[in-house]
């Protein structure tokens, strides 16, 4: 069932200890509609400039990704100028040009305000009410991703978005921020107490921890030997996990946990190479047999 | 079957942001034992001075921990006084002193020498090299821990001593301080090199990653509201790990993955009290209950 994700397309310049790449294709809603396209159809509402092109948009198009919420205007589209250090667990961003981004409206096309499943993706918060006060109806879940610059600077306006939100996806030093609380278990519960039930905390390299009112879930991340730019592997994260979960249809832990695994998974694809590339080269049978691996990998007998 | 570990006994003074205590019974063979005593009987080799009386004794008494092997000596025993922020993943040490241990020469008891297993706790690798060569025959396995401080300024004796081990037990900065490799699966390639088969990294508070010729495993930590005192985590999941890997009698992966979900069990009943507190006090029924939970949080239906 169809996923409706709001977010950022932008372009970034990376430098990496491995390489470095000026001008690639990138942005939240990019590696999230990228993911999240392998198991479920995604409509995406973002803004773009002239700088987006048909090159551009046949990255998305050649997934089932739905462009009609695309907004395009005179300018140039969001840049962002990133570079990393051996450890890869933080990025340096260097520049910032908002550009179009500048200016946004979201303005949802008729038929995206039924979809059932809803992303509101890093962005402005009072963007993200914006988005959820145009649906025409509630929406089975919606999954909310912010970041330490909106819990800082727009709390206010955060706390508003987040009681309609289901799902939280933030990584450890956001839900820390959040809720003023260093141990996950006790910052699950306050967040519990401002809306979000399932909150997923992403780990980088030590994987993802789930929080829901049945009980804490946590798994690794897939094990690489080259992990070239971690840029985008938790937008692709959070992309493989929601649509995994909108293509399961339920929300309960056993499905939870398997959407888990499946946004490892295609995170994992996302690092081994720059930007998008790995994103929009692999196969079904890639991440089929990547997932099995990963799911044999966790598996124990019993004690 | 039978497990000889050699290590220290000590009293610290410990810190933490949950309170403090002094001159509590501490010491890496201490917490090893009775860990690892709760899958398989233990044998205790290491020094102790005039103040580790008969109350001392009676917690390893209580369990099938064998101190044949403990020297007693003119002194006191090695004292470590200790301190942790917040974030309670590192200890600052604030006082090291050597007492008994300083002159230490392990001297192994006939009926010892012929153990099927053995720990060398995170001694001078020159002692754990000494307790090597006084085994009568080559034991099924060996496992070894270790830490900067012999990395550095012991790196050929460690080298000596690990061309003896199949298991290597060390936190992630010792494995990359030892292999200078960042990646963990690159670094598990030079330690292979170096002897040891099987590398488990211990990882705090997001749990452990196995290495292993026949693939690699990785299992968060159990996920605690209340962590009072890491001092000794790393020397309990040690002796969950190898006391159960010892009790079934193989090495393979599921028996690796077993033991490894065993010790991470033990070090969270360790964390949640100060020093030896809980891992005393903890019931069969405890160890099972948690260890059935834990490995129901982790498991994952077919995908």
């Amino acid at each position: 069932m169809s996923l409706l994700a709001v977010g950022s397309i932008a372009y970034d310049d990376l430098e990496t200890p491995f390489g470095r790449r000026e001008n690639i294709l990138g942005g939240s809603a990019t590696y999230f509609s990228l993911s999240a396209s392998r198991f479920s159809p995604v409509r995406v509402v973002a803004v773009v400039g002239d700088d987006f092109g048909p090159a551009q948009e046949a990255v998305f198009q050649n997934r089932p990704i739905d462009l009609a919420g695309l907004a395009r205007r005179p300018g140039k589209c969001f840049r962002w100028k990133g570079a990393y250090g051996f450890d890869l667990n933080e990025a340096k961003t260097l520049e910032t040009h908002l550009n179009v981004f500048a200016h946004f409206q979201p303005d949802l096309p008729k038929a995206f305000r039924e979809s059932p499943h809803l992303f509101l993706g890093n962005i402005d918060p009072t963007l993200q009410l914006e988005v959820l006060k145009q649906m025409d109806r509630p929406p089975k879940w919606v999954a909310l991703d912010t970041m330490n610059f909106w819990i800082r600077g727009s709390r206010k306006a955060l706390e508003d978005v987040l009681h309609h939100v289901d799902i939280l996806l933030v990584n450890e030093s956001e839900v820390r921020e959040l809720t003023q609380e260093h141990n996950l278990l006790k910052a699950y519960r306050r967040v519990q107490a401002t809306g979000p039930q399932i909150l997923v905390v992403k780990r980088g390299e030590y994987g993802v921890c789930l929080l829901t009112p049945e009980g804490v879930f946590a798994a690794p991340a897939v094990p690489l030997e080259d992990v070239f730019d971690p840029t985008g592997a938790g937008d692709t994260f959070a992309g493989g996990f929601l649509g995994y979960l909108a293509a399961q249809g339920r929300t309960d832990v056993p499905a939870l946990k398997k959407a888990a695994l499946a946004g490892s998974v295609m995170a994992s694809f996302t690092v081994e190479q720059f930007g998008t590339e790995r994103l929009e080269t692999i196969t079904e049978q890639d991440i089929r047999h990547r997932l099995k691996g990963f799911s044999d990998m966790i598996r124990v007998e019993d004690l």
